[in-house]
């Protein structure tokens, strides 16, 4: 099975007053998850599929935090394909701390567009990467 | 049943290269909702409750996206207070266009903490509020 | 003189772990006031402009930090433009508090361009905005 | 002349719908070159200076764009320390693509504070970090 694993260094900025990391930043972590996981999946990057015209906006959104993260730890985003059968894609992401604890966990759906948000077939546009992706899913 | 509506001009800031809002924000527009219903609902503010030691983190969220929201439209938060018993809070969340479109749903839980981000209960330290969130819930 | 007033009020998600705004807020908080200013000399949105070509990208910034901005606080974003003769447009910031106390000042700089970012001359596309602008700073 | 250089690869999420970094982000950027310069010279962390109650606020920025960056792209930040003589600290920023061309470049002025955001002399809480600040501005 792919599994990609992504370093962050978490930053000043994603902090609130509550001093630890605003629940709303591990959508953009899990955002880098994904894109370095279709990086390494499909050898190519989320910005060329753009330009590509084959976008991946998110449809559903689920998290779960157990442990807050604080600014100046190194956390680690492990990302994997869980569905894929030609059209809705889901993605799984695990959170960890660098002791291993886990922080938070949570996965997100998407389905693939053009530039006007028109919902496309990935195995219309792009045959090579509709197989990855059913590989992927089924290794 | 209490309904709080609030109010929200996307800002460009809340954009991405899609040309829509970055799904991460609704996290933030829940926040405001959810902030509103308090204020709305217990005749104090957010601010004020963590000014007296008692926070409300999130613990899970989950968003359902419908249509993107773009820079410049005017969308509304209406939130309600979905559970409670003493411990666990849940919101849900419905954010609307002028029309009256839906855009997008989704929920959060959360569970009331001190400073230290310590469990507590909230009848413990200020039965007024546990009471008007019991009866907000049933109502 | 022309100046735009806008209040904001501040989000949760705006504060760090310092227990206050993030200093980078405020340029989201200068282009709210901006993009108000603009809608009430030019009787068009931002938005509007965008979809007609017309972009207007920061090509500088500075902002002086006085007094903290706190989760909860309602302020004021005042706009006024100082400086336009055909191409380069400089708006003047003042962040007030309720009470009135000055809480940050800054401008920012901009050059009109088109969706392939390159520079334009706003009177060889929209005369009238050119004239209005030119009135505004003189005014 | 201590220089730090830190890579920063561009975000979705710092995209607006220019289809560029949107330019507040460059102050969370400069903020991540300052904290790496810091743990560069001190052989500290910022998040450690904060827990030994040493704060460092912003009281002045100014940002020069030049040319935009773009999801995506890596950038480096280079910072250095131009001035401090106890009291005021300023670190000079420039924002590089990988072909080395200067993006954006700027400054920002700091005062350390304590935990309840008074003005402190960093000398008389920590001299060796005054030395070695005082050492890194003249060499």
């Amino acid at each position: 099975m792919v599994i990609n694993r992504t370093e962050i260094e978490v930053r000043y900025k994603e902090t609130d007053q509550m001093g630890i990391v605003h629940h709303s930043n591990y959508l953009a972590w899990f955002e880098i998850g994904r894109t370095k996981y279709i990086e390494q999946l499909l050898n190519t990057t989320y910005a060329e599929m753009e330009r590509k015209g084959i976008l991946l906006p998110v449809t559903d959104a689920y998290l779960s935090y157990k442990k807050p993260a604080k600014y100046g730890d190194i956390v680690y985003i492990e990302t994997k394909l869980k569905q894929y059968k030609g059209i809705r894609l889901v993605f799984d992401y695990t959170v960890t701390s660098k002791s291993g604890e886990v922080l938070a966990t949570g996965y997100t759906s998407h389905g693939f567009v053009d530039k006007a948000l028109k919902p496309i077939r990935l195995r219309n546009v792009n045959e090579t990467w509709h197989h990855e992706l059913m590989k992927a899913v089924k290794g």
